[in-house]
């Protein structure tokens, strides 16, 4: 299922066994509805990763210090929509399945929805963390239930009422942000309720999803349907920070569109990102592991 | 005088004799003294607008709800700048003509001239405020007095002082800062006085021109002259907000140069400002037609 | 099931009823493997048809005393390929049973098949003349029997051997290079035989697919996959000129994928082989016109 | 009038009293209908000549055994169309008032008419060598006289019939090209006729204009209306070698805009064209000295 | 030693011999690490000064009240690092041994070594005040001791602990940032303690080194290694304007790469950065001289 | 000294030990004179090659029938230019050690000489086939003895007159022309001497080196100093072909800047070449093994 192509990315160097977070592409953009080329994410970050450094000033935490490990990319038939999402349902299941924490890099949005159904198939009482531009909650789009603006939509078919927080929401249908108040909790354009909702799920299982498009697009222009008045690089390392505290059982960040971002520096933000959530879960994860030692 | 060709702005598409707001596009850059490519705003704003979502969360109104005509572009004869600038002047008389409000999409800024002196025809008490990077205040720029450089100088021609109220302005001559101290109303870099400026001018016919390089260019690069230090997207639409109880009898949008952003951003922003400002103007006239109604 | 969007292609500004030839755009990439984008193709062109010269000065003719028709863009359910396919194929039906010459603008080179598959329905002794740097032999393609990489095979399925030309293949696998000396008639990397092809397709219906990667990169950049080694631009008239003896009863241009090429030549390219062919085309059709008055 | 802005064309060092040629820049492109830029050509010409190679393999000449000077750029009031053209036609009167050759670097083709004007004033027997990918004969454009794609049809008011020769001639009305069979010597697409034109020119007064974009966008595409089709760069080196024996009097190139080029392939080969013919013209009048000192 | 290429930096236009401040260019990017191009620089920012208001809103000061000299750009023999250095050293030990304050326009941070060593020699108690995204204070970088990520390391091998202030960092090794905490002062990611820093060096002599990165990417895509997460351009300013009261006696801004940025915001930034960092040194200076005369 | 980082080129998978032929990268550009950038050339192409068909139509032959091995990059010390030259001759010593072939992607041209060098000292008759179109005989440039302008000059001092073989040259110094009339074979602009050569050359041990600016940037853009008028990509694979009959001991493939190509087309055509002059290489070698085995 798993596909080794352009290598690892750097420092997600651990072998499989002894891997705590298994970080693994999905490079599927087959519902992307405007400017497609996610599929290239999980390659450009790779590249790029190479030059990072390891240590994260904002978490005083080195990523040397923990165990990363790279799957590759999961499989994805141009073509063949539904078994492009059941490859990805099949590698989050077996990572979860080894009780490893699954690291998805999208990829377009609707790749969250088969690793969030993998992972709440385990834990089904998991939580939805939601950071994005839009509110993702049509039931449809032009038709089709399957869709990078269902996918919301389409998780909280699986868990329903009270379990899916949104952070950062400033596009979407009327519908969609009346649907929202009844269903969902959300924050629009903003991330300020972020510390309320993690005090209050702290010690639930909990999946967090980043659609990159959340930040402004000075900052992170490489994205399919850029947003402007987005929130700033500051402010998502400052809320991946808040994270900490949680016991996070899966992640995944989507969206990064390379080639519609000469710069470069969507990539870069994209990179950050990564480091600081996935030192951000694995904190957790070892604090947790010495008092289990006790 | 006006000449559709590339289809319409999409949710503008109601016919002009029902319409309250006509929106029409002025591709003139015939006085750009850097980098040139405004006449392929209006264009531009039409393509990206097809996929713009109608909700505005910002005021938390639909554009579905209210009509727009879209009047297509006005006639630039290439070489021939006085019969352009008459061409405009003509398509703004018109509209005015038939007690509708005109929204020009530039071009350049100095497409506010003949927009802005056919309405202060119509309405010799207008007022004018002015969001821009630049002053535009110079009486003449290389000998030439029709020039993006003088138009707003050429405006003050029209109403004389106090009437014109600037904000954001963060660069320009020492001479045009020294002329503003007495003539008009200037907040240098920022907006946070325009709370105060509309409630001053509550009752008053106002009109409104946006020069989108009052943007930082981080956020909005594709412009002529990009001049770091703006304000946010944030900012903007927040002021826009604050116009909604203005009585807006004209208003545009200038100097989008989208050849100069490959990320296609400053599109994007000059979209969902034109959406936010079409819906602070009409919220305006819509709550003014129900008292007359009664 | 036509869809009009963006305004017309310039110059095919005829009405329904009265054009010989009808034109549509197919804006789906749903299959492209390397880099999509495709979508963008019909959207470019029209922009771009605004400023072309209406005569050629290869074929001494001008489009402004032909018919051509511009029937907006065939409806793409994102994340649904089948339905797409099945729209393509509905509107190229409803062109042919009029009577009427469809012209299909993609998109990648799967709408090719619904599109000669309506056409052969109407006339199952057509031929196909195919311009393109790849073969799109192969029977599947990572698992999946309608991709841009099967469309030729899948159109051999409908009308078996001998039925097929296939001119300056430059790239494929050895399996396809193989399978087409016993299928079709292939001349790798040029164009020379078409001359002789064209005489033995005298009277017979032809159906004309120009996959415009054909043609060099050089003056062709913008397509998913550029292929060096490739005719040029000049080859490429030339040809066109050459099908002018044909009774031509369909035809399509596909695989511009403007977003890869800044500089706008490859869409020129586009634009221009478009014009060429539909002279082409219709220069047949008004001779036999004339025929049938007598 | 000549106004010295970013420093010297390199290896155009001799004082203006010495030099045999002047060259000059015209950053003017107030009439450009599709993309605007050529504003940019000088200054890209300029930067890029830095560290072009002195010495012509194709002629065996080196520019260092001759004396160019740079005068600078043509100050280009913007806004102001006629006193641009004015000041264009003040600098070539002065330069050849001092029997000096003008080389002018454009800027849009309209550049060429002041410039021709002067030389013509000058020496009215002049023929005019014009190598286009657009015949530029139009008696008006959207109205307006002056302009880019009427420059050879206002040359010829000034010189009438049988004195214009136009090469590769590739886009146009099909007004202009009937108007071309009357009053100028054109050859269309290519130019295999220019030996016997070569031929029958010795011994006149020759002024030579090339718009760069005879050449194939494949190696130019940094220009404002890129044609498919074009000549190729060895075809005009090619040509360039032949004017070796003619008596220029007068020359320019045009068209360069290069900021739609980001590969910078189009300033290169500005650079070299500029350099070849700049090398053609002088051996000329180098061995005219000779033939005087005796 | 110095080489005037391209032209001057507009309104640096006095003679060396008056001018309070020399500016000149240092084109060396012999050991950037990721990606190069920051020889670029010099040659950007000259072309774009040119079309810069000369008065700083900011300052309320205008650069023609005072004197600047362009001396052009120091000469770099690619391939000969060691051979860079020295020339660097030597321009600016020769315009300190004149009495006059080096600007120094890189190039990588490497040219701060040579700059500020040379400045140290003429005034062995001078202090750094340093801007930039990254430590900079690696003792080697893959063997390599001069390198851009270790200019600030070596400057501190001449001055020692306590003189170097570090502002804005974000980025480094765990080892630089633990190594900072005993030998240099350092506020991560903000400049929040500047003011406190400018009084404690009232009196004393100062060289203020820029690295543009310490810019938001946003802000200034155009570098080398853009670091998401930066400050603002109004922040940097904002600490210019501080630096006023100072006794500023050699300054650079470093790390521009203007072709990793198409939009050109990146050079106005750093153009207009240039301008107020010269105003606000010689504003300093210019009061001294007050105070000499009388 | 190999150092494998982002993966394997795609179909050079064999084992180290089974290879024939030993790819490799080496990404220096330490003495690139003018735009930089070729330290991802390796990069560029490994990524690329994974999509490319392992089929040659120009060769009939199948990269899958042969065994080549990617040794990674050898490790460049930025700064330290001796010590990567140093690092790229103890590669290639120890491929050629072992009785195998290098093939080496640069990186700039200088990499040539320390891996001609390290051939020619297993193989001191070695000849010299040099495709580029710069000269590159230059003694030193600007002072410096090692540069990609003095490359073969400095393989000169290695092998003597009559043993260089250069092709396409059609830029350098008067002086590089007068010398190779000398000292090397040189065939000015194209390459039809090249059967003549490969017929002298026959049982001699050959090096091949391409720069591939000897390609016209038209269809190789993105290198650092494009030179209009070079060779097809047809041309250049026509003559990869008359190679098949040498008894290559070593080659490269130099000079692409892929940043400076946003549409990917130089990379695309770099993988080309590589995959033909790799084939051409094996299949000499495999009809020699061929005999032996008998």
């Amino acid at each position: 299922m798993l596909n080794r192509e352009f290598g690892s990315f750097a420092e997600f160097d651990s072998g499989y066994d002894d891997a705590e977070i298994v970080v693994f592409g999905a490079p599927f953009d087959g519902t992307t509805s405007f400017r497609p080329g996610t599929r290239f994410g999980p390659e450009a970050i790779r590249k790029e990763f190479y030059g990072l450094e390891t240590y994260s000033p904002y978490l005083d935490m080195d990523m040397t210090d923990y165990k990363f490990h790279d799957g590759g990319d999961v499989e994805i038939p141009i073509g063949n929509i539904e078994k492009s999402l059941e490859n990805i349902h099949g590698a989050v299941s077996s990572i979860v399945g080894d009780d490893k924490i699954p690291f998805m890099v999208g990829g377009e949005h609707l790749v969250t929805y088969p690793s969030f159904k993998a992972v709440w198939e385990k834990y089904p009482d998991v939580y939805l963390i939601h950071f994005d531009a839009h509110a993702d909650l049509r039931d449809d789009y032009l038709g089709v239930k399957l869709s990078h603006a269902t996918v919301i939509r389409r998780c909280w078919d699986l868990v329903g009422d009270d379990r899916i927080f949104q952070f950062g929401i400033r596009s979407g249908d009327r519908e969609e942000f009346n649907w929202a108040k009844e269903h969902t909790t959300m924050e629009k354009f903003s991330i300020d309720s972020l510390s309320e909702v993690v005090d209050n799920l702290k010690g639930k299982k909990v999946y967090v999803t980043i659609d990159l498009d959340i930040l402004d697009p000075s900052v992170f222009p490489g994205t399919g349907t850029p947003e402007p008045g987005g929130i700033s690089f500051g402010d998502m390392t400052g809320a991946i920070g808040k994270l900490k505290g949680l016991d996070i059982i899966g992640m995944d960040i989507v969206e990064l569109s390379p080639h519609y971002d000469n710069t470069g520096i969507s990539t870069a933000a994209a990179c950050k990102i990564m480091r600081e959530l996935a030192l951000a879960a694995v904190s957790e994860k070892f604090d947790r592991k010495e008092i289990e030692v006790e």
